[in-house]
């Protein structure tokens, strides 16, 4: 155990307020719709108008793209629902739409880095605009139910942007032979990680999901969280903390790129055929990874941290284990505060548990939240009863129903006031490019 | 409804002895063998060598590498267990290897149709000299019981091949622009569709799966129908029949393929990408398919086959149903007995549901087994408690849990004595070219 | 140099009568054109009917597909030109049109292999067919002098494709892990390769290239061979005999394939993204190679072949020579006369310049003809003057005119009677299936 | 003819120093580096730091590479030479290395487009840093006379990127489907194209091609445009001027793009592969197209420009005439002044013939130099004798002899003093982002 202090992160983004489960009206989500559009620009401080226009691959998108489009989000589905509106500039709509078809067409998304213009400096202006515009409609009350639930879901789709802002520009700058760092001033924390435990869980019926939002619920949630079920949850155990980076060093050093018994047949063809060794951004030493920071020493205490999928599952049948379900995986932090280590603890690194949570959670679940999403063997698929939100807004989630994979439990990226038990976060299995690591599970 | 006799099929393959439940040991085995294997030659007599060595995409194989690699399997994982075996030629190991890592190198998948040597004659003569072998084992009882539970894997191996050497001929076939026939006197039936109604279920605890053989079960099952478990299936209804060509010709004529809004995202990148705008083997005009008897008029009544996934799941969305999830599938299946269009009744293509059938499930599910194949929303994924098989052919059915698709209920190509409710079928969303369909449902 | 016998191939492929300068008219032609017909059969006699289908790249086309084009050429571009003419099979057009955009659309060229159906049986009888037309023709007199013209460029082609379905099928059985022979029984030769010598040649104005048939001169020659016409040749020496195994075998020792100086660029990237390390069909030991008979050892004494022309270039390059041009082989092949290994001889193999070659040429050039084709330094291109053929015939050479090399000479797969000093063959600079070779030239 | 002022470019980037024909050494040719540096900065000017990042195709590179590489250049060729020498950044070798294997390994030319870092800012102060160093050494006169020579290369490789410069960005900036210009205030001019003529020429022995340099000549030419050797030019008409848009325009709507008989075979795959209907920036109207200041009018007296060698071709063969080759080129270029639309001149776009060109030439060649890159029919090729320059600089040209297609003549975004007759472009038949244009000829 580490006697060192807990860190005090230098230049953490500005933490928004904690919306209250109960938001007092327009005038909170004013104040919630300031913070969140100011924290995206601070997550964008340290990106330079060049970093800003790197795609490093189709998956990915550039800085300058995600603050437009989250900004276009706003005016498209907000603001222009006023007859009359004038867009700030109506060529972008073909720029800044991802993949809403029923809007209109769209630029190809691998092309979004061959976008120079607008500039950044263009594209923070367009914020401030449409920021002025939304004020003054705050300001005046002109936002009606309907409206403040798009712009609820406007705040949480920002929210996943400014995660995939930070694991886009991560990748992109790891394309650089320079290895540069998006920030130099990042924090280090360690500690030991603790005995892996495991928690028992009798068959049970449990209920999983959250109610349907705004219908059923005045607590937000996306439509593919929804509706809550009931589900039969077989006896299992799941792993007190996530997998170590010493654990997983040990299965690299056992032959576990090596040994094909291990891996799903299309995870075999992947490590041959892109020859994976290791983690996506460890060294061939296995001693020093690439962050944020830039390169630094990899903690054998910390979670391990960008595996595809098969890389998870290739390790839970080494360890003798298997991933969990999602629904073991929600069963056991549905009683678990959300808590951990978040973009607003500033390391933008999974680290090792820290003390004060190792003694909060004594013999109970730890880092549930935070520091690595989690690979679960769940197929992201509708939960009985589904129903995409109406409108253009129902091609936010339901359209990508097929061929992905949930994880759950959030990163060191993600904006702790964005999380909650039911989120299904959800991606295709050979992507490693999200801090995505593992917890264990076992049949009972 | 017709009045039309049920139909004589001149020259339906050879139906093998149904399996008893409790198979009477080693001879009763050795005598479903020969039916077995007898009728994979059968199946492959109107394939001309030259067909046999077609392979039009690399999902296929050509008719001559299934008739090898059925009997390969045969002699590697049954004969070659004998100390000192002499295999028939030893160069084939490297040849007729499908995907088994533990047992050796192998050819390259898309490069079967390169194999014109061993010639279909040598392939065949190879069969004989196996199941001569085979023979002679039997008749001295040399199999012991492990043995024995090998060979009744390698029996349904065989089978799951003459469904492929079916669908895959069918495919090669179709890509020759001269359209050829592999039988040209299969024979037709039509019948009226009947009503479509909907079979309502509550709530309930149901146990599906099969348990696993050979340890907990004397009836064979692969290993990834086991074990046997108990799972909370919600309430829904099922429809009482699959779609058929006329309804799906109505989603064709309202614009189907040109909705993106029916669409998953992948699948509607694959109408664009692949220009798809009806099933796989339909002519322009939305009268007539290509069949194993070459192209032949649509029958309105017989259900719609050879779509994906995305189609299946579009058509759903379109009909304000769903796809039902393997557990109402296999719920409502298990009351069924295993009757219907198999490969037994040789028509070799879907057909509208029979007169008998009928008058048997009046107010019951109807065509739940033979036909087609029915896509699931369930992806293929392992249930609580699953273990592989251990050794080798545990690469069988595992290795495969991710990026696929469940199906069920067999087609009008499997085999009667293959089929029963607990199992599962596996394509990737995309595939087209099985006899594969779709049966509505619904939240209750 | 050995003292071995001439050998007396076992079974070479009838020799069909040699062309007289000026043909007599109508019969010889008819007698001619059985010859050349016949030898097609002869060399299809080895490979069975599976055999006839494989098509292992996209360049080549399966021997029942050679064997059924070239007839239809006879068929479309002859007999179809009597009115009323009544194709054999009219939707064979489609199968068996190779490149002619003028006549109609086509089967996929990559797409052949898919071919089962018509049969190789009923190519051939299709070919029986054709050839009792065409003699029926002959015997009344029925072929003008145009038509007479299409028939003598007809065998010319069916000699081009000859060539091609031995270098096809040798690369389709090599594909085939079992390296089967398309015949065991080929003779093997051998002799000492001899000195290699220069030929000095003086700056000159020489003429090449071959007056344009039919309309200057009654002697056969392609479209691109003609005009005949002047050139400045410089001053150069060529070597007297191409480069032999041991000498590419020296240069593979030397680290040839891994100095990227020796390369041209698209070569280089080639060799490191396709793993080139040695010709075509060496093995790794450099000991044995792939031939119509199977793998034999490598004869040091004999032409090295299946070069690419980035391996030719790169080798002339390491011995501190060059490529000749077009220019600088013919003119010294104008003087040499038209004999060697070819087809006729039935080695199908380079084999070393043999002793009665050597004694006539003692001081001249060797092997300018047969055994190996010689890439040049030359792109394939248009003479000055040169025009295309009139009607669909024209689609014969003149359009492949950019991307491609010159390769001259003939080889151990060509007919003798096909062959002269003007003859241009021309492949892409990364093909290495044909027998192609080098030899060198260095400045004055 | 047009009766408008020869235009004033509003701000053309600094005209360097022609020249003279024998410098005057070390301090002239400081003078000129000076020169050539400034025009790069000057020229990349209205490139935004975000622009500077685009890499819009494999075979194009951003502005600041181009700024970094020419700078690397001297660098690592020149300043690298002495004993000791301390580089400005040792990482950058690896970036900033194009294509000289002899050098080390580089970045992978398609990732170009990733280096936000070193910024544009920083390669800028980079270029200074370089120009410093150099100055230095030039006022202590260290460089010898090899130095001088790698310095006089390196100001013409130079130029070669300030060319590629304006046509990578005016390519990228293209993708933007906001087309916005690289600089607005471009002037406009036109004319009258004038009738377009022949010029007749006999059957001769020439000389073109360049004395080696700097062995044999202290007039600096590439290593590929020597030896000056003799060829016998075959007789032929070459045309006064080039093909204008709206020649261009009448073969386009006389179904020119429609008709597989004009094209080279794999330029007709290409025409339906990429569904080319026009030039590469023409709109769908053929009314205007993308120039470097942004849509504009074409201009139908101007030449016709970015074309692929296949579209130059078909576009001669339709005409009844065909692609010079480039001896006829050259041996026409060689009796007339380096003179036309330049960089120079600022326009940065092909014009009309002006009228003082007019007079001067009336009856001679107009055009020749400037506006377009003229496609010949020859394939680039080692002249007769040629040398490549000794060490890594002989991977400046020769390793690229394979696959491409000669041009001459220069372009508007060329430099005057960068060309002259003998100057032998090279690309490939496909690539279209060049100012490339065609001038006709044909047989006597």
């Amino acid at each position: 155990m580490s006697s060192q202090p807990a860190p005090q992160p230098a230049a953490a983004p500005a933490d928004p307020p904690r919306p209250s489960a109960t938001p007092s009206g327009a005038q909170s989500l004013a104040s919630r719709y300031r913070a969140v559009r100011e924290r995206s620009v601070a997550l964008a401080a340290p990106v330079s108008a060049e970093d800003a226009m790197l795609q490093s691959m189709e998956e990915t998108s550039p800085t300058k793209w995600h603050l437009a489009h989250t900004t276009w989000f706003f005016e498209r589905f907000v603001l222009a629902e006023s007859t009359g509106y004038e867009p700030v500039n109506a060529d972008w709509d073909y720029l800044f739409n991802s993949y809403y078809q029923s809007v209109g067409p769209m630029h190809a998304r691998q092309r979004r880095g061959m976008l120079s213009r607008p500039s950044l400096s263009e594209v923070l202006a367009y914020r401030r605009q449409v920021d002025e515009r939304m004020a003054r409609a705050f300001d005046v009350d002109r936002f009606d139910a309907p409206l403040c639930q798009r712009i609820e879901l406007g705040l949480h789709h920002e929210q996943q942007h400014q995660e995939l802002l930070l694991t886009d520009i991560k990748h992109a700058l790891w394309c650089n032979p320079l290895k540069p760092a998006y920030r130099d001033d990042l924090p280090v924390a360690t500690a030991a990680a603790g005995a892996l435990d495991w928690l028992g869980q009798e068959e049970s019926i449990v209920e999983i999901g959250a109610a349907a939002w705004p219908l059923d619920s005045e607590h937000f949630a996306f439509d593919n969280e929804s509706p809550r079920h009931r589900v039969l949850m077989p006896a299992h155990s799941l792993a007190t903390r996530p997998v170590t980076n010493a654990e997983y060093r040990d299965f690299i050093e056992a032959g576990g790129y090596r040994d094909a018994a291990l891996w799903l047949s299309d995870g075999w063809a992947l490590v041959n055929q892109d020859s994976w060794q290791r983690p996506l951004y460890w060294d061939e030493m296995l001693e020093s990874e690439f962050t944020l920071a830039g390169m630094r020493p990899i903690d054998p205490n910390a979670p391990v941290s960008h595996l595809s999928y098969y890389e998870a599952d290739a390790f839970a049948r080494w360890a003798g284990a298997r991933l969990p379900t999602e629904v073991e995986w929600e069963n056991t932090a549905a009683a678990v505060a959300v808590a951990g280590n978040f973009v607003d603890q500033g390391y933008l690194h999974p680290v090792a548990a820290q003390r004060d949570a190792d003694s909060v959670n004594a013999s109970g679940p730890r880092q549930m939240f935070g520091d690595v999403w989690e690979w679960t063997s769940s197929a992201y698929a509708a939960y009985p009863g589904f129903r995409e939100m109406p409108g253009s807004l129902g091609e936010y989630n339901g359209k990508f129903m097929s061929g992905q994979q949930i994880l759950r439990g959030g990163s060191c990226a993600s904006s702790r006031d964005h999380l909650r038990a039911s989120y299904r976060n959800f991606f295709h299995a050979p992507d490693r490019w999200q801090f995505s690591g593992l917890r264990l599970a076992r049949d009972a």
